[in-house]
């Protein structure tokens, strides 16, 4: 089996199954401030279990820049909520997501335009940001009980640009 | 009274009696992904009042570019959350706040790579973007009861540049 997956550009359908796109596209929900804001409403679902103690969070992360080919060898899931990534710059990155660590992952680059939110559970790589200053706010669980699961392939995937 | 005000950068101390500063300025809090990612942790006080049907949303705002000298004939405030905004474009926006309807309100200029939290009830200006693609995740209330107050001013508040 070949161990090599090749990019994606990211859409909102084919993103539907691990989460949601943030973005401005089409016609905003709202015209806001005397008609220069639109406002594109309440895109992401935001689940990040009160039931066992979890609260929304807003951090920033500062990642390194990595390149193609890119070489993917662990996938990580947060079973207690969900994560959104909202790039500080207006770059592409790369967005891995899996349905399950014994299947092939799927490889998304933004448009540069795009936040995305993976939905409670995804399993997803890294933050992998492909240019611009590496900087992301990010929403997600702030809570005292683990979040954390990770999955190490034996093999790695290697991860080639569509553009390539 | 002279209606003009002049910008100042935008500091966390500065900043500190109307809300949060997010950026990844200093030391991380905690260094995640094999040492790739600096994560600086739960850095907004999130307050969007569950206790009267508040829920944290993502939304993004398109927003219109501005440029100097800005014109405020209005101030806002959400008594019921606070409000987030995360620049998606690596440019300095304004960023207007206020302690009342009745004092000079204060205008600053972010650096490119900070993202503000306005305070719950705080008084501030509508988004106003200087450069870039005018696009901000916003993270705020979602609710059935109203959350805007707004305060026109009978003369306007002339914004003028620190750089000019």
């Amino acid at each position: 089996m070949s161990r090599v997956i090749t990019t994606e550009p990211l859409t909102p359908e084919a993103f539907a199954p691990y989460g949601d796109v943030l973005d401005a596209v089409g016609a905003p929900d709202r015209i806001i401030n005397q008609g220069k804001c639109g406002r594109y409403h309440d895109r992401a679902l935001v689940n990040v279990t009160p039931e066992t103690g979890g609260r929304v969070g807003i951090s920033i992360f500062h990642a390194e820049l990595r390149d193609f080919p890119y070489t993917l060898d662990l996938i990580e899931c947060h079973p207690e909520g969900s994560q959104t990534f909202v790039p500080m710059s207006a770059d592409p990155f790369l967005v891995i997501v899996s349905d399950g660590p014994d299947v092939p992952p799927r490889a998304f680059v933004t448009d540069g335009a795009q936040a995305i939110n993976f939905h409670r559970g995804t399993w997803h790589g890294v933050l992998t940001p492909l240019s611009g200053n590496g900087l992301f706010a990010v929403i997600d669980r702030i809570g005292d009980t683990p979040n954390l699961e990770e999955h190490w392939f034996d093999t790695p995937w290697i991860v080639t640009s569509d553009a390539s």
